[in-house]
């Protein structure tokens, strides 16, 4: 598959002569076949894959026996890879002609640290696409059969970070926290107690429904249901631990009957 | 596959015995190879698919030949095929012994309407299950190489319906567009004018960018760089419809310079 048949977007720059190209590929949240086929067929083709600690070994199976395959995962509390290492690795097999692919759990777009790849990529002439792959809101979702919204409950889904550039709960990470939203945590495991501090002080009852899921998709998967009081002591006690999405869905309070006319729209879509 | 095999969480409460499932599958922004391998092998084992509009006749070529196609599409202005007809009709085919596929555009769970398709199943004691798909705020990140988090710049990501139960855009739709945060407003192309009068309401600037990208990842895809205050007459002059996502990115003001060690940390992992 060129990168012409797979209509991404290529960076508008001309790619520097003999160089190879970077592909920023989403594994999905775990499971395999909840990797796209374009995603397959790119690590099927890469001359080096490059790849995360939360990719499943499952995934590099699709990967070309040929090709060279490096681990770049960070364990917790080492620094072996840290980003710019990534960014130097990835550029200097780009620039010796190879076709790059650089793994990455969920999707590269979010929380994924693509933007710094990306501008890597550019700094040296090299093409570089974007392969989306199902990010962990998603995948948690799909697995606990709850949609991220319910039309006329909640009609906006946020999806934030419990870790800041410090290590911290962003200072305002609740304050999206606001009836008709979901709100998405990602790797939140460490910051329980911070967050549900920040969840009551926005305003969200500590009876308020939160799923809490692990290791989505994968054969190890668990699923807790509990609220916003219990959430810290509840995930502790079960032992869930990162990576995991906490989902909080905030419902409005419903201002139509649910046979009102203005609730079904001739015109309206299913939207993408 | 079976529902064991592929991981996913069915309701707990037992099935009717005698009756089939309902798979509520995403086929992704559109480009059949966007869509996931169990998304693919779940159309290949269906016994009836029921779908959209905005999903491409490619991704039908994977539905077995002896399997029965229903379009459940509602063409602009009509209602042929509201959301109670559609809720029926997969329930009662599902209560024939038929494994039902509702195939949607898109994420089911991102405003694809999938919780009252679960209801419905439910209701009548009907195992339900989700396959998640490649929401469009990820699709047009893809294509158009521009992640929807970067580190230190925005930290979480709104996906925000333009369109209310009312057909009018939700009031408080812009009330998170602040900085730091990535807006993705789907299926906004009738409301553009209202859309740019609340973000400058919000204090976005009218300069501020903007992205457009209409047909994700489909042949006829077309994306589209403007502004706040350009937004609206540049979508009309350039022929831009649904389906379309309009992606506004909101700097948050730097606070760290790009090489203070705070912004490494050892123990932080690209996240899901």
């Amino acid at each position: 598959m060129s990168f012409h048949e797979n209509r991404s977007q290529i960076v508008p720059e001309v790619p520097r002569p003999g160089t190879g190209r970077i592909s920023l590929v989403g594994a999905g949240p775990g499971a395999s076949d909840l990797m796209t086929i374009r995603a397959v067929r790119c690590l099927g083709q890469a001359d080096v894959v490059f790849y995360d600690r939360l990719v499943e070994p499952e995934a590099l199976d699709f990967v070309h026996p040929a090709a060279q395959r490096v681990y770049v995962g960070k364990a917790v509390g080492t620094n072996d890879w840290p980003q710019d290492r990534i960014d130097t690795a990835i550029v200097s097999a780009a620039l010796a002609g190879k076709h790059v692919v650089r793994l990455k759990s969920g999707d590269p777009s979010v929380f994924g640290r693509a933007g710094e790849e990306i501008a890597a990529a550019r700094a040296h002439g090299i093409a570089v696409e974007i392969i989306p792959g199902i990010t962990a809101a998603s995948a948690a979702a799909a697995s606990c059969c709850r949609p991220l919204t319910e039309r006329g409950v909640t009609d906006r889904v946020v999806l934030a970070t419990a870790t800041a550039l410090t290590g911290e709960v962003p200072a305002h990470v609740c304050d999206m926290a606001q009836p008709g939203t979901t709100m998405v945590f990602y790797m939140a495991m460490l910051q329980l107690v911070s967050l549900t501090d920040r969840l009551l002080a926005s305003g969200v009852s500590a009876d308020q429904a939160v799923t809490v899921a692990m290791n989505v998709s994968r054969s190890d998967e668990h699923q807790l249901q509990t609220t916003v009081a219990r959430m810290a002591g509840d995930c502790r006690q079960a032992g869930i631990q990162n990576p995991a999405v906490v989902t909080v869905s905030l419902a409005k309070t419903p201002t139509l009957p649910l046979d009102s006319p203005a609730r079904r729209i001739p015109s309206e879509e299913p939207v993408q």
